[in-house]
């Protein structure tokens, strides 16, 4: 993390933070950041698999440990919230380390605080002011969590079927009905009270993706005086029991079912603009997706390596049979260390990708940067954002089931946390869109159809000047051939995707979409991979300290350009080749007519 | 199943089972065997994971189903047994099969059964009379159940650190000290007996694999009128828990541990014995674990394709915002049927590649085979044990994860069966050896250090077989071209790993030996899916009645050929390439010299 901070995204002089003090405050967050997650939130993570959320007497019980967890989050968090509004650096990169260090110590808590942020953003945003003064201080404060509610039984990732309905009232009042379904963090006992936003319709007669409405609807209504809480009529139908993330409650929430009316307030000053509003949720919930899975597969990863440097047994290969030859500690062994190299570069390329987003989000949101700088930034953080929701999370069950190989026979049983990580990283390929509407989204919204390139241009810029200056070394030829040949099949790729579209096969695309999304993927990761080593060996040549540290950095890079890459430039090659098919079929076919 | 045993294997001509009389018993057996699973056997699958398997009182707790389907094997196989022991036809194509159905059904049910009949033949070839009349019996109808006991706690995969020791006694008898771990189905009070079959030493002061013997222990003795049982002194110390697999208790037994004596009976006239022995035990755990994998990658498979079928959601790709367009039933979205068929590919291809196993095990078995067609089966059988065992339960991973994302949210959850697939599947690349050494065995054993080409060229020949008739149908082109292309990918890879060996060194094959056999295995599955396609044109240029299970066929091949294959090749050509660095280097280094 410090060399991602300081030597490959060097934000002492990107982002200004050049003062010995700030990058002090820095440290120090990160330091403290660590301890915490090492400390009070890793010790948790086998009680959360142990004690699964459920629901008794209406009522949703969580972990033991997580009353606790929440008040240690709370403090530190709005500790950092206050120093940074005395501008005090807590940059979106260094936000997004930290994260991770709490996502790898226990994920399924993080659940309940994890919506706060874009909540609060929501709520300044389109919330009245009333609204605003009554509901806005307990979420400042962390006295209230906040939970987003879109997903229904009949309607998962189809938002067209969504029937939850509010229904205003003449004294203007909306009063909602319905139920909510999978709401993750959606319900407990550790606040004084719960906001949920809640997509519903106000015309029972609109269907399809039109009229939506988005709701604040609090657990308890606050009465004028600010005093008491009113129950607002929501009820947990139930907890559903699932394969891990077993201390986040996916809740069956019912709203004014109870013969309780739930108001909800609605958000902006006209209905039906709920989808555009909630919009703005949808990018930090795919980087916060992301982080979870790398989050998960850090601690995997860690967690087998550590194990393997104890764990003595076996011999050498071409020893095997001999008596004398000494056990060696099985991260020896050449497939353990394959296995590490793998691990190794999946945790540390998506954990450079996330972070290459959170310095550009820096510069998006800073006027003063140069106008080409931000609009550089803002393409490639737009193909990125797919691919660290998809990608990430697609990687984090390879790497979970890496490390659960790693361990051998104890690897399987629950003594050793990597098949919980396994378990609890599985969702995260299904939720906030799974991974093929992340593809759709890749392919239409952010690629443009392949007809629009200016994206992925601005992409390749970037990879081509980091080639340039590893080729500029020497030492990384086959790497940097590797990766202009996966781009050269990327072109193949988009350009047959292209002719799709253009010749009324655009349908055919779809079924190409994940395969297009995992081979860019990869080439983002080897891209990220590859810059480190560009670094790492002018550091090795400087002779600096640690060079075991450096010289990793490099042979994770070789490793995955010549080992994975490749296949990703077959598939590449594969899928467009089929596409290519599809427009002949489709030309002979015109050409017949 | 039915097109792999008369079409793709005609075994009516392969085996000679022509008559009506024995292609009805056949599926007469097959029809009982599917009733079984998917009645009692499935229905207590949800049952096995929430009643994990525990110790109270010094004895294994089971889930409330498991004797009475122990009962419910019993008889079913007892009865088939008397059926093969007059001659009707259960030959091990059909038994793979039908094992296949009963894994799908409930794998962990499965391992108390597993290792009777392996059992058997031990105890047959190396038991003495004595031995055979005391113990035999309860074996062969079922009264005990029987257990294979290698592992210990500083000994998984290093047979070399075993420390349980059989020590001779005076009086000719040997006592048994020490401990087992992670013994699968170790413990349970569905029969009269347990039979530990027990790889332990003899001689402390001796070390390494030499010295080590294979004895019968049976958990309670047989006095010599047969009538009483004596506690032999095994105790049960602990029960692990796992993430899967949890009806199947896997156990740290204790041997003679407890003031109980444990006595012990030396198999063969010798010690020292009792890996020779158990070698013979090797190739059947090894199929068993690949029909493990393919049983609960089937189950995964069928239920998530179920599922897509009547779960309606979401819209055609073009029409995604159209309030009018109709919702559909996700089986038909393009990234579903994509799912479908790279699952459809795996759990088809290793099921024929397992048919393929059990068919020419019939052959080494029949001395009327002609010697050539015995000698072919023999090569291709030991090249493809490792593959067996390693490509199936690895892919048993990747297909168990693509039907839970075929269901999506729920898939999540426990009311599913798919993430239980998963959860379960894990163990299997890991016990009977894993997946690396299964690697290094197919690259030392199999394949001669890929310096004796034998076996694989006569692997080779016979997918150059099915090439020229896949070539002959005019409509496999691109399927053909792109295995002939694996093939000469997977020969630069075996002659740069024999170059490796031939110039000192071969240490450094081993970190490749993994993606070797995963594309090898590749391959493999390449091989039965084009044969099968190719026979499916054949049925459909016929006008066969069920033209959608041909057509279907023919995707599948062609989505595996395509779409996947050529990635394998890639992966061979970048591990070649590697290897040829290597030996390039130590050629530059020699020739300094």
């Amino acid at each position: 993390m410090d060399f991602l901070l300081w030597e490959q995204f060097r934000i002492h002089e990107t982002l200004g933070l050049d003062s010995a003090e700030q990058r002090d405050i820095i440290q120090t967050n990160m330091a403290n950041a660590r301890a915490w997650a090492e400390g009070p939130l890793a010790q948790s993570y086998k009680e959360t698999d142990e004690q699964e959320a459920y629901l008794a007497d209406g009522k949703v019980v969580l972990p033991d440990s997580y009353p606790g967890l929440y008040q240690g989050f709370s403090e530190m968090w709005t500790q950092w919230q206050d120093g940074a509004a005395q501008g005090t650096a807590m940059p979106p990169i260094v936000q997004n380390l930290i994260i991770e260090m709490f996502m790898a110590g226990n994920a399924s808590f993080m659940t309940y605080v994890g919506f706060s942020q874009p909540a609060k953003s929501l709520l300044r945003a389109h919330g009245s002011d009333d609204l605003n003064a009554t509901y806005g201080p307990a979420l400042q404060d962390m006295r209230a969590t906040a939970c987003l509610c879109i997903t229904e039984k009949g309607a998962g990732s189809d938002l067209s079927k969504l029937s939850a309905l509010a229904t205003k009232q003449d004294d203007g009042r909306y009063l909602l009905t319905g139920h909510k379904w999978l709401i993750s963090a959606g319900s407990h006992e550790m606040t004084d009270n719960i906001y949920y936003f809640v997509l519903a319709r106000t015309d029972p007669k609109q269907t399809g993706m039109a009229g939506l409405s988005c709701f604040l609807v609090p657990r308890y209504r606050i009465d004028e005086a600010g005093a008491h809480r009113i129950d607002n009529g929501i009820r947990v139908n139930e907890v559903v029991t699932k394969m891990g993330f077993k201390g986040c409650a996916n809740t069956h929430l019912l709203f004014g079912e109870d013969g309780v009316e739930t108001q909800a307030f609605l958000l902006g000053r006209m209905e039906g603009t709920g989808l555009q509003q909630l919009m703005m949720m949808m990018k930090p919930a795919r980087i916060s997706t992301g982080i979870f899975a790398l989050g998960l597969a850090s601690s995997a990863h860690e967690t087998s390596v550590a194990y393997s440097q104890q764990r003595v047994q076996g011999k050498r290969f071409d020893r095997a049979m001999s008596a004398r030859a000494p056990s060696l500690p099985i991260a020896e062994h050449p497939d353990v260390r394959r296995m590490r190299l793998d691990m190794a570069a999946y945790t540390s390329g998506c954990r450079a990708m996330i972070a290459r987003l959170g310095l550009y989000q820096s510069f998006e949101d800073d006027p003063s940067q140069p106008e080409d700088l931000r609009r550089a930034a803002d393409d490639i953080s737009e193909v990125l954002l797919p691919i660290v929701k998809a990608y990430t999370s697609d990687k984090a069950w390879v790497v979970c089931e890496t490390a659960i190989q790693t361990h051998g026979g104890v690897g399987f049983t629950r003594d050793y946390p990597a098949q919980q990580n396994a378990r609890d990283c599985k969702v995260l390929s299904i939720w906030e869109g799974t991974n093929h509407i992340q593809a759709l989204f890749l392919f239409r919204d952010k690629l443009g159809m392949c007809v629009q390139p200016k994206r992925l241009n601005t992409l390749r810029a970037a990879i081509e000047d980091t080639l340039a200056r590893a080729e500029a070394t020497g030492a990384l030829d086959k790497d940097v051939h590797n990766l202009r040949d996966a781009l050269a099949a990327l072109g193949d790729a988009t350009a047959a995707a292209r002719d799709c579209v253009r010749y009324q096969r655009m349908n055919d695309v779809p079924q190409f979409a994940v395969e297009l999304q995992a081979a860019l993927g990869d080439i983002v990761i080897a891209w990220h991979l590859l810059e480190a080593a560009e670094i790492a060996l002018k550091a090795l040549a400087s002779g600096d300290a640690d060079a075991a540290f450096y010289a990793d950095k490099v042979d994770i890079a070789r490793h995955f350009l010549r080992r994975r890459l490749p296949q990703s430039a077959a598939s590449l090659r594969a899928i467009a080749g089929e596409m290519q098919d599809v427009v002949a079929t489709q030309l002979a076919k015109t050409q017949a007519a």
